[in-house]
């Protein structure tokens, strides 16, 4: 099972984060990687079973959400090679704050697994998270990571 | 801080007790206990968000709902005494469901705490989910408890 | 990812059934299956680190051990065919107790996950751990299930 | 039930901060609150059972160990006032790593709860964690908070 793992911290307290990826439907916060969100389907985004299409391309569900524990997880349903639905199955994604107590800022966490017969997909979603990870860290001030994650695979 | 836990088996397979039990706004399986479910404000049975009016007295809202997990969180906003919000506060419900593989039943685990300075609380709780507990098994064929709970508290 | 998920009711209050299982070292309740437990290395049976090998060919090792939660998870590092290092990778299992209030009993919920580039090893793991469960059940004066498992591809 | 939460960054690989800390019995990497730390009884620093007791005055027990998870949880079963067995009780803490990818630093979230009549112990418990974590921190190299905590009230 492949599986993908990346985190930062966000130069912000964990309820600003939260408000500004809160909604299901709302990527505005992570430009340089998402082009488009379009809702699909009934249901706001909030809504476990609520639908969302990414530049296009990429297919959501929202499959569990948490305010109290300010976690989202979702299925991605389908997806532009490697990770269409002919190559990978039974992804879910997982994205979860964290306060740090200690200044005042936030330990965001982003997860995902799948099945596949080959880990093509994973040096791919590793960039994709990375970069919406620094985009959400740059929204609140943080300076871009000096090895900036190239994009160019990624459909926008 | 108070807290309570029931569990039960239900004689019925997992995909079958949630579907039963998986619309936030749809109490009809626990006719013992609950007369009424009103839907409160916007957002459907899956949305987080989502409000009900159980009986006329009790206010919850569902604040993490998961599909995958068969698991949904609230928060009793309100109720009698002496669960009113004078009493009692910050409390939260947790209703979860797990395959019994064996013989294809279910594990039914129902949990709640809240914060007070009595325990007042706890044995009226306890009342209340052992019915709905109860209620839901029965509702697939199991026979009510030898020593059936007495609900002439709950308002109803 | 292959997985299995095994589960059973067990006619017994969950702290008697957590004094049965709870040392790692001790496998004398599941007789079906085990012919041997043999303590590797240092370490008792509640000590994250210590190492058993069972009927001589499986060799576990203790990974996460709580007692509050009555729960205990670790690694299978080696087995015969088709669990052997050779074949598979990664290998996690997780044995969990759960309170059935309601009439004072326990739910078992055993499940594992590996790594492998295939699913041979569901079939005999998920064997081996619906002995281990009907076994455990058993102990406890529970009826055989109908359909007993067939242990022949079990070494022992 | 009176809970406390404190969390930091620390400047190191999370590998390198478990090793630090993933003995129970060794806490010479918090040389300003904890001036002695004893093995009590049996078992070993990743044995669940083993006892602490710390600068003479509060005995901890160890109770879940995960390995794979970076995460222990203990009860503190006497301390000094205003945490002592007379005025508390049911304390359970938690200390948990998980990896910052974006820079290969290490959240570091530690968490307790307990029973009690009152909140007296709030304050006194997070000054008590908040001084851990920063020698943790300052053990590999970040600098002390700005506003130091005053920890003349912990014994010591």
């Amino acid at each position: 099972m492949p599986k993908v793992y990346n985190s930062i911290i966000v130069p912000a307290p964990v309820d600003a984060v939260w408000s500004r990826i809160r909604d299901f439907h709302d990527f505005s916060w992570a430009p340089s990687l998402v082009t488009s969100c379009e809702k699909v389907g009934p249901g706001d985004g909030n809504t476990v079973g609520a639908r969302r299409r990414l530049n296009g391309a990429f297919l959501d569900t929202l499959i569990a959400y948490s305010s109290i524990d300010r976690r989202m997880t979702y299925s991605m349903d389908d997806g532009p090679s490697p990770v269409s639905s002919s190559e990978i199955h039974d992804y879910v994604g997982d994205l979860h704050l964290l306060p740090v107590t200690a200044d005042n800022t936030t330990f965001v966490e982003w997860s995902a697994a799948w099945e596949s017969n080959n880990t093509d997909a994973v040096g791919y979603m590793n960039e994709a998270y990375q970069s919406l990870l620094a985009d959400l860290s740059a929204g609140f001030g943080a300076g871009r990571p000096d090895q900036p994650a190239k994009h160019g695979k990624i459909p926008g």
